[in-house]
């Protein structure tokens, strides 16, 4: 059935045949987009990852052997054909690169014929997504995801070349490592030959590319797959790919400068946007004040505004008890949207509750300047009228506000303005717009563990100007932390290090952490660190978020070969599976029947 | 004790600056070498990954304090100094790039102070290897570890220069997939959302390479971790890096062609080297005859010649009984090594029983031209003259035979062959010699199955003109497959793949499997095969190994940051390890007892 491509070797793909080539002789090879006899000349688009080339068999041109042949082409055959270039024949589309031309056969092979597939191999498919990933080899022959493969690809090797000529040496670091507690749950390997001993797959080559900067290789970069045994979201998988780099001699600007002149590149390179550099720096306590959101994303406005003090004499009682509480009142102003029905700004207020809000409230103006509002009862004329005019209030607006701990005010106001945002249709695929959130708190409260935690790691370094506060408040020492933030997506983050002794003792005891707890945890790093250990700072990158906003789609599933799904599981090769019981004996591991507690989800 | 950086920032990397910046201030950090007090100067060896500056610190032009701080340095400290570039005022040093220079301080900040490292940091260290690796991030500031990482990600670098320029696309192949009994033992991950279940790690992205050929991309490549659960040799790490790449609508030598054109591109750009092109070819049936070995080094010559037909007459037991038995003769002329002491052929003898061989027959021929040999009383005259000269034994060589069933004469001599040019001197490591090895047996016949299985893989094209000898003599038939070898090492390897059904089901057919057993260990490639495939082929190189060969080192683990030893473990991190019981019961297994039998070596 198939035949052999023997004495025949491809001389282009399809969209490389240009008007240039008209006249000459052609060999192409692909997939049979569509084939269609009419008036006894068989029409077929060939398909390669190139594009599409219109194929003509006409009977005479191509002995009666190969016309017969090509009668029989269907959908998704894997043909070679030799042809002669010609000008169109038929209408000219302008929708193909190759739409001027056309290739007129002299001889066909049938490579590899093909059963129908189960959906159409076209762009924007409306397939279900389970048949999609189940069929990937067929939903990866469609050219958008193919674009978005090429674009993954381009990405990779870019960054590769800046930062080889920045001076990083790319350097792999190992992926059976060893466990450790602290952070993500981890996906573990169990030993053969140290039976009852596992290895670790890394969140991170952290403590790696800290030894590698204690060793001196100065500028380390690589693009490394990572694992994260933790419940799925939309855009998480449980392995993913990071671009990882580490500097020494660098503080904060160093590291932010080499970085955005990355980007910029990369984005000049790959799409023809221009950053705009020095990319905008915004402190975290300002990102929080202003987008209730430590990544804001600046393609729009409908900041955050602080109205404490507009309310502190008010008789409304969710106002005055948020404040009694040491929390806040804040609110943002929904331009335009004051006509909104009752209905959906009801539905607002469940979303804010989603967010841990109690509700929410607002006041609607209307386009003659009448107010409505869900509290006005409780409000002096007067009030309203400030209230209305702090948050710039006109006709026309609708102005919602959240009472409560600050925080959790922050988290409900900024989840509540990109949900505005996305119904009023504010956000624009082509428009980059990136910010450097810097300044984060070192430490955060953990109510959980009753302690304070590492908001980024241990081995974060306190800004100097606020060590003086870590013994006392804590909570008040910022880090030399950074995020860079892109449509309201962090797309990486990282900071400087901490390399001192002293400042490290200081960062465990903060943590609660003991000397023998530090040294159990981080041993190996820590002795490395008794050697003469150079300032250091990295940055990471999450690869698949990144490449997911440059391709503009919503999942980055469509940036993934091989993606997973939530229950972290291939609906293609269907991975996870069971295995040979002889391979656990070799492990020295049993499955144990499931209890009841351990099902949770 | 340690001082910021702050207000300095580094101008040069040591050996960046030049006899051209004789007069300017420079600012440089590192670690400091050797320090020493000659005459109340202070003699600074900064070293960096570039490499060494000599620093000057005299009092006066660096304050009393910095003067002081200079006095106190010591090995491994982490400084920055500013300091004006002079030509040097005391022996100018040929063996470094800054030997003509030498930078005098005016400012010096300690910023890491070191304790003693357990061995020095210096070239060609004679500390065991386990001292090495457990203070491997100290090891790893050694400049030849160093310039071995840097050789490294040169590599990588101009790989994926090469490759892109080329038309492959890089695209990352899952690596938390199905386990498959075929091949080597696989790394196993337990799945906690399905417990019971279980993903391994990849020994290679074979069959996803393939799917991405069927899903058209046309030419992939990627450099990507793999993992084997095998008891380690010298040069195999549990996780290893290939290059691995794969091609649609090409045969044999398309693929030749580009791997070639990319080896001449590395080895030119790396170390200077020509590659003369095309590289030789050599049928693996006429590399065993000549070199006992599908790997030969053809650095030296040393070939096997056949001597069956020469002693098929003669009265010795060994020859005969070989013969007899459908095995051969076969020997090796190494040449002016007649005067071996017996002592020394005897541990000859003893290594090639170690390859299987029952003894080894020889013949010494003294500068004289009297004959030595241990089998000549079985022997007439004529017989052994007729041997020597079949051998072109000359006066002062020394003649070894082995006698046997051939696959085990050509391992017994290959090996031999080796042994004899290490002895000999003959290995020199800055001389490169490729070679590709074609025309594989498709099958080899398994002892220990009592069937044929696949030599390369189940996937593996049949030779189009021995494809008829497959039902009826399948160790006849030729495959499509590669491997390219340089000095003696097989640096690559990869076939052309069937993409057509009716062989792929007869080389199902030839190896034993039913349509089943095919069905379930390659299911979903086959599924994809269903769907138009075109002809692809690939191959894949170990990186690891090819960059041994290239830094002219030994050890597979100079190559690698932090490698694990033969037990695969880490003696730096000591993973494996226990791990929380917690973990454990998330995963749903737990740690049976130990049985004797589980505990084999």
């Amino acid at each position: 059935m198939a035949e052999s491509m023997k004495g025949l070797k491809r001389s282009h793909r399809c969209t490389e045949v240009t008007k240039a080539e008209i006249g000459s002789t052609v060999t192409l090879m692909g997939w049979v987009q569509k084939s269609r006899n009419k008036g006894g000349i068989v029409f077929v688009d060939l398909r390669d990852r190139s594009g599409i080339m219109q194929i003509i068999f006409e009977n005479g041109d191509i002995d009666e052997q190969g016309f017969e042949k090509a009668g029989r082409l269907r959908s998704e055959f894997v043909i070679a054909v030799k042809g002669r270039v010609e000008a169109r024949s038929g209408a000219v589309n302008p929708n193909l690169p190759t739409g001027e031309i056309e290739v007129r056969a002299i001889e066909l092979r049938i490579l590899s014929e093909a059963e129908t597939p189960p959906f159409p191999i076209e762009e924007n498919s409306k397939t279900r997504d389970e048949v999609r990933l189940k069929y990937r080899y067929l939903d990866l022959r469609r050219p958008d995801l193919q674009k978005n493969m090429m674009l993954r690809s381009q990405v990779s090797t870019l960054v590769r070349q800046f930062l080889a000529k920045e001076g990083f040496l790319e350097i792999e670091t190992p992926t059976l490592i060893k466990s450790t507690p602290e952070g993500a749950r981890d996906y573990l390997v169990p030993s053969r030959v140290h039976p009852g001993s596992f290895y670790a797959l890394p969140q991170s080559p952290q403590i790696f590319k800290q030894l590698l900067m204690c060793s001196g290789y100065d500028r380390y970069f690589q693009i490394a797959r990572c694992y994260r045994d933790e419940d799925l979201r939309a855009d998480r998988q449980p392995e993913f790919t990071q671009i990882d780099m580490e500097l020494s001699f660098v503080d904060v600007e160093d590291v932010l400068d080499v970085n955005e002149r990355m980007l910029a590149f990369l984005f000049k390179e790959v799409l023809g946007v221009e950053v705009q550099l020095p990319i905008e720096r915004m402190t975290w306590i300002d990102a929080m004040n202003r987008f209730g959101s430590d990544k804001p994303d600046l393609r729009f406005g409908m900041e955050l505004t602080d109205v404490s003090e507009v309310v502190k004499d008010c008789e409304f009682a969710v106002f005055k008890g948020a404040l009694e509480n040491g929390g806040s009142v804040r609110g943002i102003n929904a331009k335009g949207q004051g006509a909104m029905p009752r209905k959906k700004i009801d539905k607002l207020v469940e979303f804010a509750k989603g967010y841990g809000a109690k509700g929410l409230a607002y006041i609607a103006i209307g386009e003659d300047g009448t107010v409505k509002s869900s509290f006005a009862k409780f409000m002096k004329e007067e009030e309203m009228q400030a209230l209305i005019q702090a948050m710039k209030g006109e006709n026309g607006d609708l102005l919602l506000l959240a009472a409560d701990k600050t925080k959790l005010v922050w988290d409900v106001l900024g989840a509540l303005r990109l949900e505005l945002a996305k119904q009023m249709d504010l956000l624009d695929k082509n428009e980059y717009r990136f910010v450097w959130i810097t300044e984060f708190p070192l430490l955060e409260w953990s109510e959980e563990d009753e302690r304070f935690t590492a908001m980024h790691h241990p081995f974060t370094m306190p800004m100097e100007e606020d060590l003086q506060y870590i013994d006392t408040e804590p909570g008040r020492v910022r880090a030399k932390a950074y995020d860079i933030v892109l449509n309201g997506n962090e797309i990486g983050g990282g900071s400087v290090r901490i390399f001192q002794d002293d400042v490290q003792e200081k960062m465990f005891e903060a943590l609660g952490f003991t000397k023998e707890e530090a040294q159990k945890q981080f041993g190996f790093l820590l002795d490395a660190f008794k050697y003469g250990v150079p300032p250091h700072a990295g940055l990471a990158y999450g690869l698949d978020r990144l490449v997911m906003l440059m391709a503009k789609v919503d999942s980055i599933r469509d940036v993934i070969a091989f993606p997973k799904v939530k229950d972290a599981s291939c609906l293609m090769s269907e991975a996870p599976d069971i295995v040979d019981e002889k391979q656990l004996e070799e492990l020295g591991i049993a499955i144990v029947a499931q209890k009841e507690e351990t099902t949770e989800e």
